[in-house]
């Protein structure tokens, strides 16, 4: 499954070289990640009230092109993997004009509890689960 | 009570103006706060353990001269009221080699448990209250 | 003049309070405030490139409810001052569905050239002057 | 060359899941990653001056155990790979008390003009360039 959505880039995110900081795109990755999870049925909010968190715990981008303050541009959060107390996300992002990719990336998520602990989430949260493998 | 710390700015709290973003500087603020709790003999980090929080219910600030990437920095904060559930804290920033001022402020917040409801911090954590009084 | 924005809150944008950090709501009002620009027949970005810079040189805000991760806000900017190098710019948070007000809050602004040195705007920047002074 | 600088987690590092939220992690290899140019023997702030920027063109990181407000870590860079127009830094975060390894990441700059155009650094700032191959 995957999702999209549009964010225009904020001043407070650009840096001193005129250009969004690095590392607000895992922001942008995040926002674009919300609306996948919301759309698998149950969203974010949610599921931490309900006591499943998904700690990030690998995330990687590669740059292509710069963005600045008032582009226009869309994220796409893709599921690649889901398996276990694991799944992976990857995103691309490009120009709401011209199309051109900005950004590519990924996150890796583990499914724990509220300390953190990893969970075996089949057993602790069966619907949850199997909303996200069916529809992500 | 006042307490000093050294910041140095960081390459992502600039903007493309060449200069600290404007909201920024509350987060220096806080850092210094931080250390104003800890010197009046709790840690903020214990005091939300045990279950008081201090959300901020008031910002202000007056920014007159810019600072930007590696400028070295004195923030300054101190306790200006400290009466019932409400606390005042007055920050100045100034530059560490000139001693120019660079910025001037002021945070207010509420006494209140972790669903950020008002307590009467006299009656729930007398001691930290009594610590707070007669340090801050 | 004045004009409203959506936003949804970013998980990013909450603390360990499970709240909102105060510093995000400047964030937003500078959003907001870019809208407003716009609306008046310069964009921000284009002013910039111009050479017309609109440093912050005040903040204020009143935080009356926190708001949370994917509460839906709308952030309403209204010029309130517009006088020679200096002006105002007044803004309210509202909960979208509830209407309550979330927060109020003022960012006062000086107008400068690249070097950040006030500039008396009706001499260098007639025509972006006289289209704030009409429609901000 | 590897460069160690210590870093206490400030409060508005952190996100509602109660830790350090994934993106900041950039922004502290940054800072030692601004340390580790320093040591080099020009500042990254100098190098801009002179018309050097060093965009980020790829981040990876590796999340290992979380860390909180208040934690104090120690980041270490350390050059991996520099040669013509691109540069790798890895960096290692562990907890300053028990040592225990946090984090650990890369990132991956360009050496471009100010227009973030990849230049020649040998022809255009051979100094520098020296510098850096023979300290980083």
């Amino acid at each position: 499954m995957s999702v999209s959505i549009e964010i225009k880039v904020r001043y407070s995110e650009t840096d001193m070289m005129g250009i969004a900081h690095h590392s607000r795109y895992y922001v942008w990755f995040e926002e674009a990640r919300t609306e996948l999870y919301r759309k698998s049925g149950y969203s974010y909010r949610e599921m931490e009230k309900m006591g499943l968190f998904m700690p990030v715990i690998e995330t990687q981008c590669k740059y292509k092109k710069p963005v600045t303050f008032e582009d226009e541009i869309i994220v796409t959060a893709e599921t690649s993997y889901l398996k276990g107390a694991t799944h992976i996300v990857n995103y691309t992002i490009i120009k709401r004009d011209t199309k051109e990719i900005v950004a590519e990336g990924m996150t890796k998520h583990a499914l724990a509890n509220k300390e953190l602990k990893p969970i075996n989430p089949r057993k602790v949260f069966p619907e949850i689960l199997k909303a996200m493998e069916e529809r992500m």
